[in-house]
Parts: structure tokens; C-alpha cells; sequence
């Protein structure tokens, strides 16, 4: 149960002020997220983490002296922006470059890759190693696509502590490339959790029972049992891990690190009574225990359960793991409080428009009023967006979609009463929807709106063919960014045939809006066609099962908004 | 929820054991708790703290430098007994004497008194001061009688910087009254939380209310309203709490420690957006914040429900207030970590028993059947004795009485057959039972059956009155612990009527058969009148008028217990 809130639209930001105003020792706030609020060296690689909000002390409560330089905070359970994962990184930068570190989910992927490029585009070099440690999330042959856990602590922790022995950026990458291959964990669940002003759980356990494997955003589990006793879920756990002990490592006599990390509601004492058992368990298995953590390091707001990590040290892993840390809601060794650094004010980039010529700017005409046909749309069906998304995903496409048009609009307003022409309308509408929605679809929608704005110009009126080749690059940078194929049950399998349907009409000498009609009748279909198909792997969701019979919201969201531009043409064309 | 234990009898236990097994470097493990596992300094005050277990952090998890030198740990929300709290302060006496702090609950002043007066009495000087920061526990004119809450931090905190930097015994007691002074807690509660192995939560809060100063066992709170937005919750915390400020301080400028507290599955995230309007009001107050905590300081198991502190600085509280502290759950400052003490063993004391004669040893076979009696009738009545301490307390009566009953039983067996006299195997017993029941009963069946013990001694058979003596010492050593009254609906409202009669019957030259079966007779009639009463103040309960219609468990022991032995004095007659 969540019982806390103002209006639930604002409720991340709203908690990243709170947590800022009672830790202001430690961290600021920027843009997207926090910096340390100490002073940081010069020359000093930068380590970022991120990821969605919900996971106290992941992630804003790991930055701090000895760990984390800063945190991208995304909305609960969403993705932080690429714009709020550059903004942070660039408050963040000494000059060393920046190392992001984050657990491997798909939104992230994409918001922080494309953050990462746009710094080295602007000759910042960025590097990045996504956490991997759930062990239950895929085959340790792909270990590459298993989801990042409780383990983004030791990762974190390495990289940082590199960082602050004046480690360059490559050897930065290199630690916690191997504190991750070092890392292992898993996981179990007793309940699902609910998020602020949701009227039920974003995914359930029933009564009783126990979820191995669970994910901790409710990504299917691998099995379910009763619940056991303390003793033996603590055989359980050492179990699996011990039958996945990284390459080249001698059990007896191996140096470990274990954390016992609560998700949100299992209490400490219980914690004790299962640690207790493990700590006999890996004592016979001849390990040799250091540092034992048991705690709450990432939860998933109220979920109850706990995964148990190990992090099988190495001499330079050992001593990384010494430093100190000073976080928030993190500490360990000597510490010793640090300076607070002047706080330079950090503005978003606001970067004048250029005006189009006339030609242009009655384009620009039309792009708004696509846009607003777009809230239109979205607004009508953000309820039935929430409710298909809450069977296979975290039921938040409905508001992400709302969140991120209505920025749109107004962005794209905006640019058009300051005279911009068509193509930086669009883009600055495509740039606000990315930013303020978040997570996975935000930052396709980006993607697709930057792709058509580009071929729109900023002079001239565009051609049909132009906007049939836009769309072209939208598909393409999003199977990019989001590494989907069709068949994967993502927005990926409406976009294709829309473009197809598009492109093949044009190349037909159809008219525009016989073609773009055809094309959202594509669209539609494939979106409902998509209630046949499994989820792709690593996506959020409850059970894969659960989710045949409801279409991808991405594919929906794509059908409607392209039937109802459709229709935007029809008037336009009378 | 609770799930995870393996027998529940065994949780406190293996709790505490887990938690010194992941908290090494801090803190270790003697009988009855922990003390710090870091080098002390000779000279130095030792400050205790203790409490029932299921607080974590409090209250183990606040042993450590710069705050506490040892916890009392008791079994889950029982109250240590006073050999545990008793073992714990020698083990952390380093010859300055020993300062006792917890918070002001019945069961624990009981104890650590009994525990403080042992010390006293073989020259160890010993000050304590309860914490009774809970405004809604009593009147201000009553702050005496208020519970402790969260407040328990700043009130060990100075109390331990102060013996720290080398203040005496007299200048701790004194630091801490005036921290007590100036701390003020409030709390409000959404849930109950749920023992392990219980079916059933504690207590409840009506779905979608709130309660309004609910203590953090059950306590009764003052009012119950709907669940209020975030800001408005914050409104309340911060309008009663400036509505009782400490005499002698001018609100403008006034420098306070902000301390939100969640008690067990309130999330970090609903604190820090509840936060956020807090600071913001106490601003505008004109109040200015010194380091604010927004975390999990005392918990109540997994109750949902937060309070705020409110920790008045003066220019010595606050520069104690800065010491560095370095405990298993709670780090503050710059710590360097301490060096590690060598870990002397520390060993339960086993004086060898000096027999009895012929004749007290023979008694001693009767004290040996009688412990036998009281086993059996506690056995035979655990679940009723649960279920009624359930409605007016925290249902734990029946499985203290089996805990206390056979550990002493089998202390009783145990002297009887290294030959002891009747009073060194009643004795035997009644330190058993209060050590291993903890709690309330535990302690005042201590006292009961040592009282009677002194009057039995260990040579010659004593006479029908030497019992009675016993028996109206016991009640006058009950009345002396319990600071109970007839008429406060507790185990005196039985023992009162019993010793009367006992002691009138004997005197009227009636047989002691008659006299004890009169005497269990008014007992068991008094226990059950005590349904009409309201139970006193202070004691653990939901609400008052639940207990209405329903006896008190310890009178309800007491009746059943003295009918039995009337009828094994009736057997042993024949």
C-alpha cells in the first residue's frame, strides 16, 4: 500500500525535493536528478547511476562521497529521461569523462545510450557497463541480458572508489565491468507493490506463497512456492548462487561480500533470522564472509521480498570496497565529512529559435495541429492505455503518454509563436516529450518525432515523399534504440507496417492521405494482432503468459495516433 | 505480515544472533544482548539502552561508537528481564558506573530498575532516565508518564557523546533529562504490524483511516480521521508539535533536529514528500533545521505509520549532538572506525548451590511438585491466557507464563538435585523464570516466588504463616515494582484479595488447606471481576474500552495457578 501523497502526477518530484531539503550535506539537485553537493576534484572521472524512482536508497541515495557523483531520477518505475541523464552528467563532469552504471532494463538502455552519445558528440568521453547480477533472468550464456538488481552496489561502489583513486576512464570501465562479473544475485518475492495513488498492486503474489525469481518491477519469476521457513530459504538462496560461481574462482577459501537486501517490507529482524542461517551456510561452504550488509539497498517501494547478492572479491576489488563512503542512505568506513562545494546554479539549456521562412511556418501550422490531435487522442484513451499496459507492463504507458504529448504541445506552441519553422517545431516538441514522459516509449517517441522533424526543413514546405522518408528514419532509430524486432510484441510491430504501407502507397502515386489512411489501417491491425504474441524478454511484466490476449500499448498508442492524424488530413485535404 | 521464522519461540533469539553475525565490527553478543565489540576506554560512563525486540534499528542497532555501549535486547515487544538488563550493564561497565536509558514503558521501568538496585547494591553506581517524548501518551503537566518513541535517539545520543567526552555519571543523567526535555514526538499510524507466527496483526487501523498518536505497541491513540493528503499530514505533525513547545525557548531562531520516522512499511519515499511541506512549514516558522533525519529510527515491525521529533537544541546539546557516532544502524559525522576489543568471554554466573538440611530439602521436593503444578495448569491454559491478553494487551501473556513457568521448573529440578534447600530451589526458579519470560509477568513472578522463597529457607520445614509471611512480602514487593493499585486491572487485583484471605484464614487458626483454597477462591473471583475495569494507564492495549468485558490475563494466572496448588496441597493432605 502507498497512503502518502499530494497529486500522484507529483509525487517523484515532489520526493526528490524532500529527499534534496534533508540531505543537502550530500547531494543538490539539478535538472533530472542529483550531484553531490561536496567538493570533487578536478580530473575526477565521473560515475552516474539512475534509473527510475521507487527504489530508496537506488538511486539518488547513493550519491555521495566514495560512491555515486550523481543520480539520473526518473519517474516510479520509469526510465529517466536522455535529457535528464545528460543534464546530470553534465553538472557532474570534471573533465575525466563520465562512467554511467545502471541495472540493464530496456528503458534505461535507451535513455542513458542515448545521453552517452550526445556527450561524446560533444567530445565528453562517456563509457558505460550496465549491471547484470539477477542470475534468474536469463542463462549464464547471456549473462549480457539479465537485469540488474541489488548488485548495482558493488558495481556502483568499485567504480566510484576507482574514480576517487584518480583512475582514468577506461580502467574505471574495466573495475566494474569485473565487480559486475564477480556480482550474483537472486530473489524472492512474498507480495507485489503499489504505487501512489494506483487503486491496486502493480503485480501480485497470491497469499502464502512465494515468487523465486521475481523481478523487483514484477518481471516474471521462474517459479513459486510456499512460503518456507527462514532456515530454509537462506539453503535456498546459497544454493543457487554457489551453482553459479564466477569463471576461475576457487570456492574454498574465496572472499565474499554478501548482502541480504529487503525490497521494502520485509522487516530487518526477519532479515537477521534468514542472514543468520546464510552466514552458517557460506562459513561451511568454506567462504570467507566480508562485510556483511543486511539491509535495504534496493528496494521496489513496497514490495516484500529480499534477493541475497554475493560479490566474490579480488585483491584490487577488496581494497576498491574499503573506501569509504558518505551517501545519504549509505555509509561505510572511515569517513571523513567533506567540504560542501559552492553551488553553482545549473539552468536547462535554452537555446534561442531561429525563425523558418513563411513556407515553413505554415507547416509549423500543421505540426501543431498534429500535436494537439495527438493529446486529443491520448487524452481520450489514457485510461485503456493504463489498464492494456497493466496486464504485461507497469500500467503507466496511459499517463507516460500523456505526460509526454502535453510537453509536446506546449513546446511545440512555443517554438510556433516564436516563429519556428516546421522542423524545429517538431524537434523541440520530440525533445519535450522525451524529457518529460521518460522510460522506454517517451524516448521512442522522441526518436520518431527528431526523425520526421528532420526531413521537414526549416525552410520550403516538404514534400509526401519527405514525411514517408522520415518516418522511414523513425523506424530505424527506434529498432536502433530500442533493439526490437517484429515479433517482439513492442511498438516496433505497428511501425512497420505503417511505414511499409506508407512508403509503398507513395512509391504507388497515391495520394498523401489515401496513403497515410492505408497505412494507420496497417498500423491498427498489427496492434491488434499483437495480443497474439508473447512479450519480448527483459521488458516489464508480471507473467509473459498473462499478457497473450491484451495487444503491446505501444503498438495501440501507435494505431490510434495515426488513424486519428489520418483523419487531421481528411479535414485538411477538404 | 511476518513470514519469514522458523520456530517463533526461537525468533528473538536468532534475530539477535543474525545481527551480531552481520554486525561484527560493531557490536557482540552476552547474555541478555549486546555490547560494543570496538575498545572502550576504562572511565568511562556506560550507557545502556534495551527494549523489546522488534524496533530495529532500536535497539541493538544503536550500539555502537559515540552511541550506545550496550543494548538490553527482550524477547519481541517484552521488555528484557533485569538479569539480561543486569548482564548487559556489566559487560559494559568499565568503572564509571552505568547510565540506563529506554523508553518509559511499565514492563521496562520494572526491570531495569530491579536491575539498576542489583548494581547499586554491589557498588556499581547506576542513574537512569526514561524517554518520554510521546506528547500524546499523557498531559504536559504529565510528561512523566508519557512513552517513548522515536524521541529515544536524541536522548541516547547525547547521553552516550556526553559519557564520550568524559562527563560523569551525575553530567550524563543530567545531559540526558535535558535532552528529554527538549525532545517532542508525535505519530500517527495506518496499520498494525503482525508478530511472527501470529495469525493475526496485533492490533488495526480502520482501512483507509489514520490514527492519531497511536503508540507504537498498540497503545490508545486520540483520534482517528480519514488518511490526509501529504501536506496536510505534514501540517498536522507540525501544528501540534509546535503547539507544546519546551519552556524557555523562543520559537524564532530556535535551532532544531527535524527527525521523520517510519515505522516499518511506510516508504522513504512517502517520508521525503511528507518531508518536503515539513521543512517548508518549519521555516516559515522561523525555526532553522540543523541536520535533518528522514529514515527508519524505531520501527514497530511492520506497522505503516510515521511520527515526527522534534529535538530542541541549546549550544551543549547541539555540540554533543555533532559527535561522530558509528553503530550498526545509524552513522553520523566523521567516524573513524575504532579498533576491535579483544573479545573476553563472557560467562552467565553459576554459583555452586550450598544443600539444604535433611528437613528444607524434603520441602524442596514439595517446591519441585509445585513448579510442576504451575507448569502443567500454564500449558493447560496457554492459548486462553493469549487470547485474552490479545483484546487489552499484545497477547503474549500465555507463552511468557509457558517461557518463565518451564525454565523455572527445570532451574527447580536442577537445584533440587544438586540437594538444595527449599529456599535456594525456589530461588533457583524464580530468577529462571524472570530471566527466560522477560516482560512484566516474567519480572513480578520473580518477585513473587523469591519472596516466598526468603521465608522458606534452606534448613528446617517452615510453618503454614512463614508462607504467608512469603506470600504478603511477594504482594508488597509486586505493589513496590508494579507501582500497581487494586482497581488498575492487573495481576494485584488478585494477589491482593488472595494474601488477604490467606493470611486472615491462618490467623483464625483455619487448616492451610482451607485457608489456601479460601485464599484461591477470592483470587479467582477478583480475576474475574476485573472484567469491569478499564486497564490502567500505560499498559499495552488497543483501546481501553476493548478491554471492557474481558478479565486480566496476569489475575486470570494467578487464579488458576493458586486453585491448582490448593488442590495438590489438598492431594498431598490425604
Amino acid at each position: 500500500m502507498t497512503r502518502l501523497w499530494n497529486d500522484p502526477a507529483d509525487f517523484a518530484d515532489e520526493m526528490i525535493e524532500g529527499f534534496v531539503a534533508a540531505n543537502a550535506r550530500s547531494v543538490r539537485r539539478v535538472p533530472g536528478g542529483v550531484v553531490r553537493s561536496t567538493v570533487v576534484p578536478d580530473g575526477q572521472v565521473a560515475v552516474i547511476v539512475g534509473g527510475g524512482s521507487g527504489h530508496y536508497p537506488a538511486f539518488g541515495g547513493l550519491v555521495g562521497q566514495g560512491l555515486a557523483h550523481g543520480a539520473a531520477m526518473g519517474n516510479l518505475f520509469a526510465s529517466p529521461s536522455a535529457q535528464q541523464v545528460y543534464s546530470v552528467a553534465k553538472a557532474a563532469d570534471r573533465g575525466a569523462g563520465v562512467f554511467f552504471s545502471y541495472g540493464n532494463y530496456a528503458g534505461d538502455v535507451l535513455n542513458f545510450d542515448a545521453a552517452q552519445e550526445r556527450l561524446r558528440s560533444e567530445g565528453v568521453p562517456a563509457q558505460t557497463v550496465t549491471v547484470t547480477d539477477d542470475i534468474f533472468s536469463a542463462a549464464p550464456a547471456e549473462k549480457h541480458k539479465r537485469r540488474g538488481i541489488a548488485g548495482d552496489l558493488t558495481v556502483f561502489s568499485t567504480a566510484a572508489a576507482a574514480a576517487e583513486a584518480g583512475y582514468d576512464l577506461d580502467s574505471v570501465s574495466r573495475v566494474a565491468a569485473r565487480a559486475n562479473d564477480r556480482t550474483r544475485s537472486f530473489g524472492v518475492a512474498f507480495t507485489g507493490c503499489t504505487l501512489p495513488g494506483a487503486p491496486a498492486p502493480l503485480f501480485t503474489v497470491p497469499a502464502g506463497r512465494m515468487a523465486i525469481g521475481l523481478g523487483i518491477h514484477g518481471e516474471p519469476g521462474v517459479d513459486e512456492t510456499a512460503i518456507p521457513t527462514a532456515d530454509e530459504l537462506a539453503a535456498l538462496l546459497v544454493e543457487k548462487l554457489l551453482a553459479e560461481v564466477p569463471d576461475g574462482i576457487e570456492v574454498a577459501g574465496a572472499r565474499i561480500v554478501p548482502i541480504l537486501n529487503g525490497l521494502g517490507s520485509l522487516k530487518y529482524e526477519e532479515m537477521f533470522v534468514v542472514y543468520r542461517r546464510i552466514a552458517q551456510l557460506l562459513t561451511e561452504a568454506g567462504l570467507v564472509i566480508v562485510d556483511p550488509h543486511v539491509g535495504e539497498y534496493c528496494t521496489s517501494f513496497d514490495m516484500a521480498g529480499t534477493s541475497l547478492t554475493l560479490f566474490w572479491l579480488d585483491d584490487e576489488l577488496e581494497r576498491l570496497w574499503d573506501t569509504p563512503v558518505d551517501a545519504p542512505a549509505y555509509r561505510r568506513g572511515s569517513v571523513v565529512a567533506a567540504a560542501q562545494a559552492e553551488s553553482a546554479e545549473v539552468v536547462a539549456s535554452d537555446v534561442a529559435i531561429t525563425p523558418g521562412d513563411a513556407a515553413s511556418q505554415a507547416v509549423a501550422q500543421h505540426v501543431r495541429d498534429a500535436l494537439e490531435v495527438i493529446v486529443r487522442t491520448v487524452d481520450d484513451n489514457v485510461d485503456e492505455l493504463g489498464r492494456i499496459d497493466s496486464i504485461a507492463g507497469d500500467g503507466d504507458h496511459g499517463i507516460g503518454m500523456q505526460r509526454g504529448s502535453h510537453a509536446a504541445l506546449a513546446a511545440g506552441i512555443a517554438a510556433v509563436d516564436a516563429g519556428a519553422g516546421a522542423q524545429t517545431a517538431l524537434s523541440r516538441a520530440a525533445d519535450a516529450w522525451a524529457d518529460k514522459a521518460g522510460g522506454t516509449s517517451g524516448a521512442l517517441w522522441g526518436v520518431i518525432l527528431n526523425a520526421v522533424a528532420s526531413r521537414l526543413g526549416d525552410t520550403g514546405r516538404p514534400e509526401a515523399a519527405d514525411l514517408a522518408a522520415g518516418v522511414a528514419d523513425a523506424v530505424r532509430g527506434v529498432q536502433t534504440y530500442g533493439k526490437a524486432q517484429v515479433g517482439d510484441k513492442t511498438m516496433v510491430d505497428a511501425l512497420v507496417p505503417f511505414t511499409a504501407t506508407l512508403t509503398a502507397s507513395l512509391e504507388d502515386h497515391e495520394p498523401l492521405l489515401d496513403a497515410w489512411t492505408a497505412a494507420a489501417r496497417a498500423a491498427t491491425d498489427a496492434a491488434r494482432a499483437s495480443a497474439d504474441l508473447l512479450p519480448r524478454m527483459g521488458r516489464a511484466r508480471t507473467h509473459g503468459e498473462h499478457a497473450i490476449g491484451t495487444p503491446d500499448p505501444g503498438a495501440v498508442s501507435l494505431g490510434l495516433i495515426t488513424t486519428a492524424l489520418g483523419e487531421l488530413l481528411a479535414e485538411k485535404s477538404n
